[in-house]
């Protein structure tokens, strides 16, 4: 394998899994000349003239898709650690005697563990996307036989929409859908919200089969997945189990440490002038989040001021500030309890979007940019404010990207994370995995001080008076490792395990295999 | 020009415009083999950071959309005879003395005769859209400098999908839009109800202004255009008339003839077994097609059931069945009065759908497909079934295809026309310009008999009992010649200024200049 370093100073490989890497060129400094993906086109008279595009069982959607040796499967994960199907399809492939398939899901999770004997036996050769948890220690252990490629939820839109990769097969779970294939994820059972986590897939795989468990007559209204695209529809059982699609209770933190940076991240935003009448904002799903979100909403009950609009992840306490008209409109990407489902499915200010609209970085603009502040986590920060969230420390991957690189556009990015964990600093010299390029990172917030990016004169002016414990990023290192000890340089196999694309399909960084 | 006959029998050019035409090969039999358009990648990085996207006039951001001589500049009609902004755009092509642009509307009305005078100094080389009204007339009489090419709805998708069509600079009316390009047309002065006939446009158009008179601040709620795909955004003060653009009264015909012509129609669609629950319609915006419409929705509330969905072009009498619990759902492809705009503004269940959904033969189907029957209209049908809508029997073309030809893969096709209109049959050996193919075409209600195509046994034997008067188009053609005269057969010039496109790219017919 030969590498190349990258603008961002980083060994990556010239090539995985037989293509080529494009090396990370700088932030906006890679502009794509080609043209997107063409599809095949289609003609009506090879469809059923009834429309209806059931067949009996995903099988035999999948043999009439033409699956075979080599091709390269779509999922997505807005069943989360509730999802039944890609582990169905799979074990249907292997039952089939497939080998050497490219897994090309939104997102993988630990209830698909089930898949490691199939990464083993050659069913699988790789996985593209996120690996939460128990793929991702397989993948970082060596075993895996292809290079894994995380992408963000835009890059993955990205690369499909560029035909960087090209999905012979999408299977889309949906928890509502008619025989034509229009799908939706408001009703039903398996209600997960929206389906724009597999929006590109249906626009541009070359086979789109609709997987439901709650087939009703056409028209499926409203359609978030269109039909117009879709070859085979089917109807099973069970595409998940609902209590781990979408929690009926998200919680608030309850540790004084991270309601200490929720806080403190709140009047961060406050004394530098963010919180203001029409602003927006995007603060994820975790605890941390929650909380800031929280405190957010009181200072703008004091203050009398609205939102323009919040970007989801939605939960009740953002539907609750939808409710009680403290923003305009919620811009969902994905819901993560029942309250935001049904917001979403009652309330036309609680708007679904995709990848595309939210995040790609190949159309002519995104949401992510519009966002005045966003608060993102990181397992790593490095004196350039350069930030890692797919390892740990220790090298392990254990972690996929989300809309994590999308969001770093936003206007202020501020990234709330302790100083250290388990006694192993989170601030650093290097981060062991670059996802995230410094320049695009504007505040640390940890429990002993707040650093803000140099480059962020006009920030720094705002809140220089403001009474907040301000420090240097270095300072911050500093006190990290006087309580925890310098951290011992981490050791690991030449070989490279995956690599981490930037918004615009280039290779950020490789993710080398752990020493056991 | 050399000619080739087609499947139908038709004499078409090889070429126009200088590109080749793939003659019709009958229903269904010209299978595409190719790959869609694939338009140029973009890049955030080129587009404003903070998403505001707006210039300050049309003309600036027709120059920087780059217009120059030979483009092709695409508009839609869901303003009608209210559009101001086609006009516009033209007038700033000739003011910067632009020569031999493709005008590629989803439709031309008569308020565009203000244009006539860039076809005559070439400005404009040819309009490829219908050509209702003057411009017709002018295109008729030669005037046009290239040949038109007229398309159905779903055509026009297909060609720009495909890439038959590519579109330099698309200019989208909108009626609400925000600085990013979100628009939609259910809100503002201009309110049309929605912009489907532009969504192949802002897709797949290299360039793609949006032009709005209410601009509002992000996000534009709901989007029916996406932002993503827009380049520029303009404010201007009036996109149109709000008279002309949608009717404040729409009204159902009291000709008594034309009363008749719906009454037969609902009586024989109830005898034909087709009104029952759960059933599926469409029917037009034309006097006689509203009261079909009428006459269905006794002919329901006698029997109590409801159907499923009915197809818009919606209107005030629509909008009361979908209120009254008549129809499930209407799935709207254009909103012809106020009561149409608001509904689908209010009403979830009222739809908006666009030709991709709806018409699109080069998809996976389409919903055309599923509707159980469909009223249209026709300026001439022949003893084979076969229909015109495009030309009178004169020779002038004077109408559009709209979603005509889409709508003949209905399950059942029905055509209420007069036998004669001004003592010219209605009924002939062989239509003037071939529009639809007789196979498609099921059933010929006139006042003086009904005809059924003899290719559907079912429906002949379904009505034979019913007291129904019917006849065979034989019959009904001797009828109407007993009447008027045999009429004389139309002279014409050798030139052909316009072909008529079949759903899936072919060429079914060629309409000849007219000899004055």
């Amino acid at each position: 394998m030969n590498f190349t370093k990258n603008a961002a100073n980083r060994l990556i490989p010239d090539s995985i899994n037989g293509e080529n890497c494009i090396p990370f060129k700088g932030v906006g400094k890679y502009i794509p000349e080609g043209r997107k993906y063409a599809p095949r086109i289609s003609s009506v008279a090879n469809f059923p003239s009834d429309g209806n595009k059931q067949v009996k069982s995903l099988k035999e959607a999948l043999l009439k898709a033409g699956l075979k040796d080599g091709m390269t499967i779509s999922t997505h994960h807005h069943f989360r650690n509730g999802d039944f199907l890609a582990n169905m399809v799979f074990d249907i492939a292997h039952e089939l005697g497939i080998k050497d398939l490219r897994w090309f899901p939104s997102a993988s999770f630990p209830c698909h563990h089930h898949l490691i004997k199939y990464l083993e036996d050659g069913t699988i050769n790789r996985i593209e996307g996120s690996m939460n948890g128990p793929l991702g220690k397989f993948a970082s252990e060596g075993g895996m036989k292809g290079v894994g490629v995380l992408r963000s939820h835009g890059g993955r839109y990205q690369a499909v929409q560029d035909g960087e990769v090209e999905i012979d097969i999408a299977v889309i779970g949906a928890p509502t859908a008619d025989p034509f294939g229009n799908a939706n994820g408001l009703q039903g059972d398996s209600a997960c919200g929206l389906l724009g986590f597999a929006l590109a897939d249906s626009q541009y795989a070359d086979k789109v089969i609709v997987v439901t468990d709650n087939m009703v007559d056409f028209p499926c209204i409203p359609w978030q997945i269109q039909g117009n695209y879709v070859d085979y529809t089917v109807k099973i059982d069970k595409l998940g189990d609902p209590e781990k699609i979408v929690s009926g209770t998200t919680q608030i933190t309850k540790s004084p440490d991270r309601l200490l940076l929720a806080e403190l991240t709140a009047k961060f935003c406050d004394a530098a002038g963010i919180i203001k009448d029409g602003f927006s904002f995007q603060s994820g799903a975790g605890g941390t989040s929650l909380a800031v979100g929280e405190y957010f909403k009181s200072i703008m009950k004091e203050k009398n001021i609205r939102a323009r609009f919040a970007r989801g992840g939605s939960n009740k306490y953002l539907v609750s500030m939808l409710e009680e008209g403290l923003v305009d409109y919620i811009l969902d990407g994905q819901t993560f309890d029942l309250d935001g489902v049904q917001s979403m499915a009652d309330n036309p200010n609680h708007v679904w979007t995709s990848p595309f609209t939210s995040y790609n970085y190949h159309g002519k603009g995104n949401f992510a940019q519009f966002v005045d502040v966003v608060i993102l986590g990181a397992t790593e920060v490095d004196v350039d404010f350069n930030a890692n969230v797919v390892t740990h420390s220790d090298g392990y991957l254990l972690h996929g990207i989300g809309g994590w690189q999308n969001c770093l556009f936003s206007k202020t990015v501020i990234l709330p994370v302790p100083l250290f964990r388990d006694r192993i600093p989170v601030i650093r010299d290097e981060v062991t995995t670059l996802c995230g390029p410094g320049e695009l990172i504007d505040v640390i917030v940890t429990e002993r001080g707040i650093a803000i990016n140099p480059l962020r004169k006009d920030l720094i002016k705002a809140v220089k008076n403001s009474g907040l414990p301000l420090k240097t990023i270095r300072e911050l290192k500093d006190e990290a490792e006087r309580i925890c000890g310098i951290p011992e340089p981490q050791e690991y196999d030449d070989d490279i395990i995956a690599v981490i694309k930037w918004v615009d399909g280039t290779v950020i960084d490789a993710v080398k295999k752990v020493k056991k």
